[in-house]
């Protein structure tokens, strides 16, 4: 795989002179078409140690405009990135749409550092892949540009290359007890990175590996690459932006064997003792549990969504009476600020991570995409249908990293919710929770319903089922949502003894 | 001072009961009326240990809208805390216009502990309050209003509360040995605590000190204690609001004695070769001390400001050329998104703040509050002239870090920026740079001078004076910026040995 990187290319002063103004040019103009445009672009520039990564980036860095272009770097997770997923870290870099971030360092550092050093076998690392991919994949879904640069030198070239550098005293710093250490493990480094260049060469993000033996080359081969790439992606998404929109026709009844939601039995209640009894009991119960996840460093993230008026404000606040105002947030979900919108419609949720120990509550959540943004069509088809799956996919990293996640569908019936709006018309207080939308969106019962329903269809999975809940009885309903936490901590808690 | 708080207040339940129901009420119509204005709320719940702060909190969460309102704690820093001015964690909590953030621990937590327990002199103490008095008169002056209430409780009361959280097993975990380390030193505590709410008690944020012994007295107190504030608050605001804006009468010619930017030798020049040598012999310089610092842990702030075409772009990119592409971040600043809108102007710097031994590099800056926004009238008169003292003080946060900052003026004259204005026309790469708005911009040539010239007056301060570039030689200004950055770093180096 990297034998044609191992030829020894070179370019002549006189020849890299005179290409250099030319491709600066382009360079400049194809940032100047991405500020038009709505994507983000990423490059990754990765490799061998000595293969001249710095100096490849210094030269991008000066042949372009850093007014649109960040460089983004690791070192060891910080405390505040440990408490979180492990991809928070890579989420709260990403360039914005219009911009470009370019990596040094990225999430395939460690599962090839891992791997050399014996710390996780291959199943993992193909685990580990295959999250990657997903991550790429969600980002390239997004309409992202991803150009992975892989500076290659054969074992000979790198150890002179690490000598050089260590005689100048200029450059001495450079070379780290970890560079000879891996110089030692080349021939474990370059099994392991091909497999995970080979495991993570798509169509759409393939890598491009480069010798790195002579700057001049590698410099002006990932700078072409990089320009040609980009030119690419924009004519692609010009044509796409001219393409009429294909007609949005939705119908993926036949997905639905049953309707969910009618399966509910809307008729339980409570009666008022047997929930005051009921309330307090779980209530106190939480507030046990919760302390206990405290102290045990474990984080719950509760996810509500229901009908307009099903009563999400009302439960979400008996949760929250049981809990310590220090160690939870309730994060209310409305229209994306201008900078969310110019990032993966995920990023706003990856934002709020709790960090270890506490709760997040969403009112309203990622699954907007697939409810409101399909039905009123702020999502486009291809948007709302890729969404399921990442959604699975960014839930899957959350109970990976031990987070406790419930997702609760908070279910009436038209009648009752006709009901609802009228009484919070005559309340005071309540008054200014009604506006004509909630009117209008009740003529749209049966879009939402069929929504709701391929909602929970395609993303309860069995680590992250959705919670239904009869939610025509407030207290009956209430008391469900409580319960149904404290199983989730219990058995949370149960789990790591 | 706490004597009235002494007095062993209480509220029946059946007068607690029948009031809070109408508090409720009024606090929620309050906040939605905050939501429709442009100021966030600040409430600080501080207090002795047991006056039960953690209940009022609770309480107030329960009573209004947690849509609009967050509960912010602290713990002990983290290290991406620990590596920024000691203000930025708290500049990272601010809420929202329009939202309210309930702070329980907050910028007087440190203070006080630190001087109870000896580890801090008297002296300091008063340097710290004088902090804390600039940052609430920071968020004051751009229209916060900051609710700060102080639970206290009679030392035999206090120790009687411990002991029953102890004994229950329920509570038993709220009561840690720091605690009862407190209880010890209660008396030192009170005199450390009444001489900070002293010194910080202004008429605009005054304290309110609540007897902490029944719970029912005080969350009603400083239930309606925030619902007065807000309301008087909000009637302030709308008659301000509806005043007609005075006109904006700006004649601050008298503080200029001299024209500070005439006395400038824009003749000073470096002919090609002089300017070869010194640019390599600077740059390779910078590399070393860069790196020093880096090791050091310490961080270096450059701020570019000059006229249009004045040569901010072509001197940054000097000087990144000498650094590793990993370690420093080029901040555009245009104009803010919509989430900056929403914060004071200084937020959306303070988000930008380098980690330890990076190097953040401003293209434009926070002056752009007394430069553009003022000559344009995006800032009232109000607005733009408390911004110099602000200035001062957030500068003096970072210098106290320890961070290096240097602010450069790059100076051209009329004549100059024309020529250069029709150079770009011609060069294909540099077109797009110029608009209508940079003609427009000079022929308020005059409204930028006098602002530039009032900008250097009144934050040119000893510790962190502003260099001003004679820019009519782009090689003459190059050097100077790179040796004034040499420069500091060296100084900064020497002063650590």
């Amino acid at each position: 795989m990297f034998e044609i990187a191992e030829l020894g290319h070179a370019v002549k002063k006189s020849e890299y002179n005179s290409q250099i103004p030319e491709l600066r040019t382009q360079l400049l103009l194809a940032q100047y078409k991405l500020d038009k445009s709505n994507y983000p672009v990423i490059i990754l520039i990765s490799g061998v140690d000595g293969g001249g990564k710095g100096e490849v980036i210094n030269l991008l860095n000066e042949w372009m405009d850093t007014r649109y272009m960040r460089t983004i770097a690791f070192g060891k997770p910080s405390d505040e990135e440990k408490e979180r997923p492990k991809y928070w870290r890579y989420w709260r870099t990403f360039p914005a749409k219009g911009t470009i971030g370019i990596y040094v360092g990225s999430w395939y550092s460690d599962p090839i550092a891992q791997c050399v050093y014996g710390e996780i076998d291959e199943n993992q690392l193909n685990v580990d892949l295959m999250h990657v991919r997903q991550l790429e994949q969600q980002l390239i879904d997004d309409g992202a540009l991803i150009i992975k640069c892989w500076l290659h030198l054969k074992k000979s070239t790198q150890k002179k290359r690490l000598k050089k550098l260590e005689k100048n005293p200029e450059t001495q710093w450079r070379v780290t007890e970890r560079d000879k250490k891996h110089l030692d493990l080349y021939e474990d480094f370059i099994e392991v990175a091909e497999q995970v260049l080979k495991g993570s060469s798509t169509g759409e993000s393939p890598w491009l590996i480069v010798d790195g033996s002579d700057i001049r080359f590698s410099s002006l081969t990932i700078g072409r690459h990089i320009l040609t790439r980009m030119e690419q992606h924009y004519q692609g998404w010009q044509k796409k932006n001219n393409e009429q929109a294909a007609p949005a026709v939705v119908d993926t009844t036949h997905l639905l064997q049953q309707n969910l939601l009618d399966s509910l039995d809307l008729s339980l209640n409570l009666d008022r003792d047997c929930y005051r009894t009921q309330l307090s009991k779980y209530q106190g119960k939480l507030n046990k549990l919760a302390r206990k996840a405290r102290d045990m460093k474990r984080s719950s993230i509760l996810v509500f969504e229901g009908w307009d008026a099903g009563g999400k404000g009302g439960a979400i606040r008996r949760v929250t009476r049981a809990l310590d105002a220090r160690n939870y947030q309730v994060i209310p979900v409305a229209a994306p600020t201008d900078e969310e919108k110019l990032h993966h419609y995920l990023w706003r949720f990856w934002r709020h991570m709790p960090r270890a120990g506490n709760v997040t509550i969403y009112d309203r959540s990622w699954y907007g995409r697939v409810l409101v943004e399909r039905v009123e069509g702020f999502a486009s088809e291809d948007e709302w249908k890729h969404a399921y799956s990442e959604i699975v996919n960014f839930e899957e990293a959350l109970s990976h990293h031990g987070v406790l996640l419930i997702k609760y569908w908070l279910h009436i019936d038209q009648d009752e919710q006709l009901k609802r709006f009228k009484e919070r018309e005559q309340i005071s207080y309540k008054r200014h929770k009604i506006t004509e939308e909630d009117y209008r969106n009740r003529d749209k019962w049966e879009d939402y319903n069929l929504a709701v329903n391929e909602m929970i269809t395609r993303t309860s999975t069995q680590h992250n089922p959705w919670l239904l809940v009869e939610g025509n009885n407030k207290k009956y309903a209430r008391i469900k949502v409580l319960k149904a936490f404290c199983d989730g901590l219990e058995k949370m808690i149960e789990g790591e003894k």
